[in-house]
Formats: structure tokens, C-alpha cells, sequence
């Protein structure tokens, strides 16, 4: 049923620490109108994402945070309800990819935010996972940023996370041994099962040490690092001379602020920089944007033909979204989390 | 006057921690006889270095330490005294650039870890300091690894060290803003009034914080890391986004092993990396040797035109070595150290 309103998900309240429920609002607007040039857009999907926590401030980052009362960005697939760009057709389905269009039923845009997909190419939800800006994160940490030769070992932390499971796999077809490293016995299975990759290390497990070594008996030549904290100095042993690690995220830092306790591990990694030559390298994906046409030419034959799967963990309802989010905080979603509003 | 006999230092203990003198023993030998094709060099200058720690074993290092009894390797520069190789001739000055040559009155070389250099053209220490191991080193990190900007601000630490004063003055040379880093006012001094550095700070100051921002106003942009420890997390908030760090020396962890006292650095380090997009890259000098002719044909006429401070802590005679070079490791000596002793 289309609403007839323009519901939408605005900031109430910044969280300290995990996000909760009552820190969104829904609000009901009227459905905008677009002006000269502009479309109109119908929200179907909307991706949420670790960075929409950040943008609730009190983050353990840089990135300005958005106004209280503000609608939450995110990105979207849509279809055009009303168009005066001869770029854009009714009944068009469009990706959102900026976030500009948001949590929220409705968007009016002036295109520059907005690409057109065929819907029956692969489905609308693998454009926010492994075809959107997860998917592209995962490209350019493993192609730009790690490069690694085919044949050596690269482990991904929070592997069985929407980005992880998407550089996991892409490891994979590129002919790399890839060791997932994730939390619980669920996801490891999954990681072995689903993923189909070489290895996999719980690392909630007492023994996470000796797992660690038996998955990788040659050493690490890259890491993939999306948690940033806490398993990393157990891998720090392992990196052969040389192994380059890229690091896209820091899942683990997001909702917390302040120091952590001790032993001090950075001394560690700077000796281990030295004497194995290492290469530690952090990236942000929005500079990469212009990475977008090859990233989508190599991954979009790879989801037609199945070889990268794609699952996502769907949330029913934008109603529902101000309950779900925070699950994806307390370990308890796998994989790509994306709310079906439309 | 020349010894009738070769005197040798050996490693007689491997130090736990510091070095100390009893961990070395001075040995008398016959001068060697050189074979067909060999040269027999007398020492003049023995380069006395951290990495001869690091040899001594117990060190926190990967490196394979040499045996006990064994003679000390060390860079030293020679006189030819018996040729049998085309390639040089009695009397010819030659460095010996491998480290075989030692911590010894004399060695027989086949002639592959020597190069002749010119007596006139700069003082002979220089082949062992600012145009030795040690300004290559300084040199590769400045030029492959870091390769800056002029402009930007390059921050140095350990930066009254060999290797550290040889790329804060490079920096220079090349154009950028140089801060150094090193302990104490006479130190700190150094830096400003020999080696004309923009700004230094002490890092034992208790306002070292304060003396650090108020020396990087315009934040950092490379830094040329020789410590490997403590005062690096005082630079990670004023890294600027992009910023290039070269781990070129962990000297204060030479000596030490064990659990570095939290708190734990290490999950500001990864989140700086992601938010400002750092690398962070650590090398070995040993892989960039083929760049010995490249960097001598740079830092040869800087230093003969004196635009290169290169003082050197010089030791008097092979016999005061012993004693002499745990002074390197209690922060006593400033600069190059090393011995003569022909």
C-alpha cells in the first residue's frame, strides 16, 4: 500500500555508546513535490549501515554527525514516481547512492544522486549490498588498496559482516586462500558453508589462538581489517614479510569512546611494521566514487551467474527500522542489513 | 702504530636488556693471510650501531643473531695493505659496506663487500654516517618510502640520532617544514642551532604535548619514525588526513621484551588509519642497496659543499669499544658513534 504521506525516520536523540530505539522518531510530512527538472522518487529499499550510527553522533570519529531532527541518510532503491528529467522515466528503478534520499518513503532529487537499474537483472537488494557502496568498499580495499598477488592468504575480519562477506567472497573468485574470522560458531559455518571459504576462526572462542594458526598454516600476506580492535594483535604473529593490510572499518570502535585497557599493543605492531615490512593502509570509500563503472563491471557478471552470494537481513516495514538498527550493534545480525518499506 | 696482531671483538655473552662491556672480549689473532684473488684491509674506522645489538641476541627482533666467540659485524672503512685483486690496489681506502669486515684490526675480503672511496673528497667517518648505512637508510625513508611534498611537515623522531639527524636534514634539503624529536634541552638544541631544523620538541618535558602542538601548527604530514614506542600516540591526533608514516627504527625496543603497559594505543592507531586514510609502512634497508649509487650521487656533493652537519661521537682505539657502546642504549650519545682504530 502506498502511503500517502511521506513517513520519515529523523534523529531524536544522540546515543551514547549502542543506539536504541527511542533515538528515532518517525514523523509524518506531506509527499513532496518535485520542482523544474526534478524526479520523484518512491522509496522501496533502504540500506542500513554502520555509518548511519555515526552520523548520530557521539561517534568515535571525525565525521560530523547529522542535526537532531533531521532525516537519516541512506541509500536506496526506488522507483520514479514523477519525473521532469528526460534522464529519469516513470517506473524507473533508481539507486540512491549518496544517501541523500534517505530513511524515508519519499525523495524529490535533481538526478545527480540517482541511477537507473534494470530490475530484472539481479535483485533491487544486491544494489545496496554487493553491488552498492558495501560492495564497493570490499573492491577497493581488496583491488586498490591490498592488490594481492593470487595464491597467497588473506584474512577478513568480521568476515560474516555485509562488507567482510563481500571481500571474503571476492577473494575468493580472484584465487586467493581467504580465512573469515568471526564471532560464534554460526557464523564461522556460514562462512565455511555459504561463502565457501578456505578457513574460518571463531573469535569468541577460548582456543581462538590455536584456530588462528591451524587456518593459517603459510602465514598472512593481507589482512582485510573491518573491526579494528581487540582479535588484531592475535594476527599480527602470523603476517609474513612484506603483508599488506588494509583497513575499511573499525566495527568494534564505532559505539564505544575513551581508552582501552592495556597490555599496550602498538609497540607491537610498530616492531612487527619493521622488522616484516609491512603495510598498513586505512581507506575511505567515498574516494574511490570514480572506481564505481569498473567495480560494477566486474562484480555484476559475478551476481548474475550466483558466484557471489548475496544475502541480506531483512527488516519488514519502515516502522520497524528504529527497533531493528540497533541489533546491528550487539553482534546479532550477519551479513547485509536492509529494511523493505515500499 | 699498526698491531702485530689482529685483535678481535667477540660476543662473550648475549645481554639480557642493555648491553654491558663483559658482554664482549677483546682476542688476539694472527693478521690473516690473504688468498689468490683476496685483499687484506687494515681498519681505521669501525661504525658502531644498534643493529650490533640486535646481533648480540635477546633482542626483540626477528633477526638471527651471530654466535658466541664470533668477531662483532660492523661497517667499517680500511686501507688496502695486500692485493690480489685488480680492483684495488695497496693503499686504496675502502669501506667495508656489508659488515663482514668488523669489529677488528684487519680482514681479508674477496673484495665483494668493499668499494674505494676517494680520502679527499669528504672525511672518511662520512662513509659510515651520513653517506653510509645510515644516511641510506635515512635516505630511503625520506625518498621510496615516504616520497613527500615539499611544503608539508615532516616530524622526525629520535631525530638526534645518526639515522634521525641525517633525514631531518634531508627534509631540509628537499624543502619541507622539519620538526625533531628528541629528549632533552641539549638535544633538543642540537636541532635548532647545528642541524637548522624549523622547530623540536623534548619528549621528556612534562609539557611535551603542549611543545609538540605548538610546533606542528599546520598538523603533520610525514613522519620519520626511529622509536618504535610512547611517544608515538602523542602524534596520531595531529596526523593530517593522507599522512605517510615510515617506521624505519624501533630503537627503544631493542633492548626490551615482554608486555608494553597499557593503555592499549593500538584501536586509536586502526581508527586513525580508516578516518584520515594513513599509511603506515615500515622497510628494511637492505632491500634498497641497489639505490646506493643514486643516493651517493645525491648526498656526495651536499656533503662536500657542508650542507650536511655529520659530527660523529667518536671512540678512541679498538680496546674502548666494549665499553663504549652500551653508552648507546642509556640515550648518552647523540648522533653517529664511532671508533677509531688504526
Amino acid at each position: 500500500m502506498r502511503s500517502q504521506v511521506n513517513r520519515q525516520i529523523v534523529l531524536a536523540a544522540r546515543p551514547h555508546g549502542n543506539p536504541k530505539e527511542s533515538d528515532f522518531e518517525i514523523v509524518e510530512r506531506p509527499v513532496p513535490v518535485p520542482g523544474d527538472g526534478q524526479v520523484l522518487v518512491r522509496n522501496l529499499l533502504v540500506s542500513l549501515d554502520p555509518f548511519n550510527r555515526i552520523l548520530m553522533g557521539n561517534a568515535n570519529s571525525d565525521q560530523a554527525p547529522i542535526e537532531l531532527g533531521e532525516t537519516m541518510f541512506g541509500f536506496t532503491v526506488g522507483v520514479v514516481e514523477r519525473s521532469d528529467d528526460p534522464a529519469f522515466a516513470v517506473g524507473d528503478h533508481v539507486v540512491g547512492f549518496t544517501g541523500t534520499t534517505g530513511w524515508q518513503d519519499y525523495a524529490v532529487s535533481d538526478g545527480s544522486d540517482l541511477r537507473v537499474v534494470d530490475p530484472d537483472a539481479v535483485p533491487l537488494s544486491a544494489h545496496l549490498g554487493v553491488l552498492g557502496v558495501t560492495g564497493l568498499t570490499a573492491w577497493v580495499g581488496l583491488t586498490e588498496v591490498l592488490d594481492p598477488e593470487p595464491g597467497g592468504t588473506l584474512v577478513v575480519t568480521a568476515a560474516a559482516g555485509a562488507v567482510g562477506s563481500a571481500a571474503a567472497q571476492l577473494g575468493k573468485l580472484r584465487g586467493h586462500r581467504v580465512v573469515g574470522i568471526a564471532g560464534g560458531p554460526e557464523k564461522t559455518r556460514h562462512l565455511l558453508d555459504d561463502l565457501g571459504l578456505d578457513a574460518a576462526a571463531d573469535h569468541r572462542a577460548p582456543d581462538f589462538a590455536e584456530r588462528l594458526a591451524r587456518a593459517v598454516p603459510d602465514g598472512i600476506d593481507t589482512v582485510y581489517e573491518n573491526v579494528g580492535a581487540a582479535l588484531f594483535p592475535a594476527l599480527v604473529p602470523h603476517l609474513n614479510r612484506g603483508a599488506r593490510i588494509a583497513v575499511g572499518g573499525v566495527m568494534s570502535q564505532i559505539t564505544r569512546t575513551g581508552a582501552f585497557e592495556g597490555p599496550d599493543h602498538l609497540p607491537d605492531l610498530l616492531r612487527a611494521a619493521l622488522y616484516k615490512t609491512l603495510t598498513i593502509r586505512g581507506f575511505d570509500v567515498t574516494e574511490f566514487y570514480d572506481r564505481y563503472p569498473r567495480f560494477l563491471a566486474e562484480l555484476t557478471p559475478a551476481v548474475v551467474e550466483g558466484k557471489l552470494h548475496h544475502s541480506a537481513h531483512v527488516v519488514e516495514g519502515l516502522e520497524a527500522i528504529p527497533a531493528a538498527f540497533p541489533r546491528m550493534f550487539t553482534g546479532q545480525v550477519a551479513g547485509k542489513m536492509i529494511a523493505e518499506i515500499g
